[in-house]
């Protein structure tokens, strides 16, 4: 999954540009294309093209030979570098048979999913009705919506592969996938600690540490 | 086009909810869903369920029998009520043989654009550098960007039809349609003052005002 | 019209300084003087002045001898360098006998006018309810508010000068004209597009394409 | 002076009205003009008209007999409902000879002044660099900008009364008058405090909260 | 943990009062305190008194006599009704001898942690980079900062008890409790998935079912 | 008090650094370190260490040897780097028998204190309804908070020290001593509208401008 995570990750290097200003309620500009030469913050407006707001291939699956079982196609201001500075991201997620996006949070933004090929179980978890589980199974044509900031499933229960695009409203949605995020953390987490709070024996907690 | 504007426009009524507060970033609970019966600003959570983020029919092709040829399907707090106050929309868009949107603007939305079957061209006119015209003739799995405020146009390519998803980051992006924005208005303005913008004359200002 | 757009839009090129974050709900310091010299995002505060928050010059009257019979003196970021990420723009605007605006928007901005001499009538078209027109024909003292992204026309009902003070909410309002977005964009847009969406012939539509 | 702060501060009642949401940077309609009946948040839009979005008088010179000689009118969503929502201000103010606003700040707004008639004198104390005067002498046609949240003082410096517009990038920018704000507060500051505060001895300042 | 949850969540259904517009980029009035009647969205500024921005007891321990050896005292909208629409939560919080906070997120706030007596382990884990874990031991006297929207650790490392004071910059900054929100979630998430996802067998699974 | 503002005010020249976009409603990164070096707007994340983060010594009182008899001790993005662009300043506050803060505000803030030792008498102006006072005697584990942008005093009522912690939700506050603001302003306000003003004769004013 680790791949999945870059993909969002890498924005974050991108993201020193700045059109907005506290008292302006809009962008001020119609828009600030992203300098991939770090010279400037936004491409001289004269050689911006049309390509720059373009980007092809979302009629593609994705390479899921991993552990998951899936893949996604991002269309970001690193892809897409029109794309900087107006809050949107979109992509397509392939899942083969049995892949599944372990559970996982966008801290900057509220997601659309909608199935176009197959069939995903998707549901998310509240905060406050503490830890409620709002889920539904989609088909072809189906949408579902995971509200900002809440930890969400996703898994494939088609008999192959599923196909999902997604929007998300921001430029960089942020991805932190929990198991990753709890046992791969470099340093590691203090493993009586995990321990306790997971009400799993400290073992059992190494071994994951080993695994993630 | 009156029924594309009416989609959209129907939201205006429906958005005296709020949920943010100038000195938070972010909404203030994990959800407000759209109360239908008006008599509370969001529904009672123990009230909402997982269909509240839900909606079907979106590999459905919409009914393109107008002068348009062109139809939408929305995904917005007005049908999945559970995006209320979390700034996005979704929609789904068929046109027909030589079907086209007129050229209009969303004052308050970027637009993402995908085309899964046929083909597309879409283009926006920039504000500054001055009405430059950036377009692309989209094919399948094309995405294509339009900045937030810009007028674009759509049209129909294909032999057939065409369809395409489209992702905006706002509640209610608004529509306004620049033909009928000018002509259908009423009151009617001044037909001398369009003549003299559009350097038109009079009598021809008069049929456009009656054609709209 | 061109030189009223160059006015709004050349703030587009100095807009890259930055004093908001999105967990600040006003800007960070007290000012950001622009820095004309391009070397640093604000001026360096002890070499500020009063001038820079200063501007002479809107009790004399612009030069409206060009075709639409209207000029505008403007006090923005550029000319008022004070006025950097303060999300305020103000102009005078002239407007000889028979003078006019061509039909515009601001995606960026709320627009007031106040008339100090002479008469205009000033209207909008809505978004929603659809394409209603809302018009007030002013005289001398009187208010008129414009909100943000509408299309409006201005023109000049007096039998001879009129002048206006005008004052939009945003540092960098933006300013589409209609005709000109539509007829003047390069490169051309489809003519049988254009055709079709404003109902008019092709030959019709390529005149207007040389007109603009 | 106190029927200037009430003229801002009428506002604060009216103000509950809610048309932005976290995600959406813009308003979610084209305009929410405030319902004086109190019974909905914004007017139904059928009843809304063209001088929900007008006021005249602004030629008029105000009221200067009171001790500041100095008076304001003032277009705001009290007076002018259609601007409800819309972050602008707007007000003409007339000053008597020898008028002056005492120092006072505006929390919530940018202030920019143009002189039609007479002559003022304005200047901004800065936070940082620590309280330094920006000031300027304003003739007919001078633009002068305070920013937001510094505190500032008006005189008239002509020989007869002076006029001034002033525009505010906030439906409600408030008003905190320095001596009235430590002096007129009610229940009274402790005087010792005060004392020491200002370095002036304690019945200077007993004497300074029986004049305010 | 479920009380802490409790004391953040409650929050949720009080949060509909707006004093916000999209173009104002402050509240727009003075305060606009929370009126517990719910008949109003802010109480009658008449009725307002100082209590309504006071709460004592912040010196004393809460009971920390449950699973986690751990206890939370806030100031909030809730129990300071003048905090409402300001942006701002405050805690104290106790940890009895080897209490933790289990790993958890706040999706809308930063926090700042001052440990008043004793000594905590603090850290917190990045989205991107990916997963590296910044941490603390901190001792009387010392600071530490968690970004928004980052899951973080915290344990007693003391001999005796510890106590940290915690500012957050939102009005509600949520909480969701990872192993809570995994294994308690309500209905259950599907065994097989989480299983994979942790790489744990499925009765383990159920067991963390079961427990949480 | 010229050290505690300048405490303050260090930090407007270190607020260059953005992470915000109008269209997304949070920061686009983890964090943005603020780089001491100022060749780049952020860290390089792989050079940022949990001492960013981390701050110690707010047990210790500040020194209160000067006129006030008051001291602060800040965690800020200048003091605290990896606090740069998250909206949350922090500090100690010491004062001595009779020590005192004079009148002043925060325009950028909204500040919530508790006093830990002692006690101390703290109250604030409102703009609306005009120059109500609400101030409260807190003595230890009490809470208090001003809303934004409003005057304010504190005093120490205690026999001896008192210690405050205070939490504002803003990167850079700012603050407005009065006294200071009024009479050290340099170059130096009119005297004798000073004098008109505070209803003082122009000789006290000369003194008051003195002394600061």
């Amino acid at each position: 999954m680790a791949s999945i995570s870059a993909v969002f990750s890498i924005l974050a290097l991108l993201n020193f540009v700045c059109i907005a200003f506290a008292f302006d309620a809009s962008p001020l500009q119609d828009f600030c294309v992203a300098d991939s030469t770090g010279k400037a913050l936004c491409k001289d407006p004269s050689t911006v093209t049309s390509n720059d707001f373009f980007r092809s291939g979302f009629h593609l699956p994705g390479n899921t030979s991993n552990p998951y079982g899936a893949a996604v196609v991002v269309a970001s201001a690193t892809t897409v570098p029109g794309l900087n500075g107006l809050g949107l991201t979109f992509m397509r997620a392939d899942l083969a048979l049995n892949g599944f996006f372990p559970p996982h949070f966008h801290s900057r933004a509220t997601e659309l999913v909608v199935v176009i090929e197959g069939s995903l179980e998707i549901g998310f978890i509240t905060s406050y009705p503490s830890y409620k589980y709002y889920s539904k199974i989609l088909g072809k044509g189906d949408v579902f919506v995971v509200p900002v900031g809440l930890v969400h499933n996703v898994r494939n229960l088609a008999n192959g592969n599923s196909v999902a695009l997604v929007a998300f409203n921001s430029q960089n949605p942020g991805i932190t996938n929990l198991p990753n995020g709890l046992f791969a953390a470099q340093p590691e987490i203090d493993n009586v600690y995990l321990s306790k709070a997971f009400q799993l024996d400290v073992n059992t907690i190494k071994e994951l540490q080993k695994k993630f």
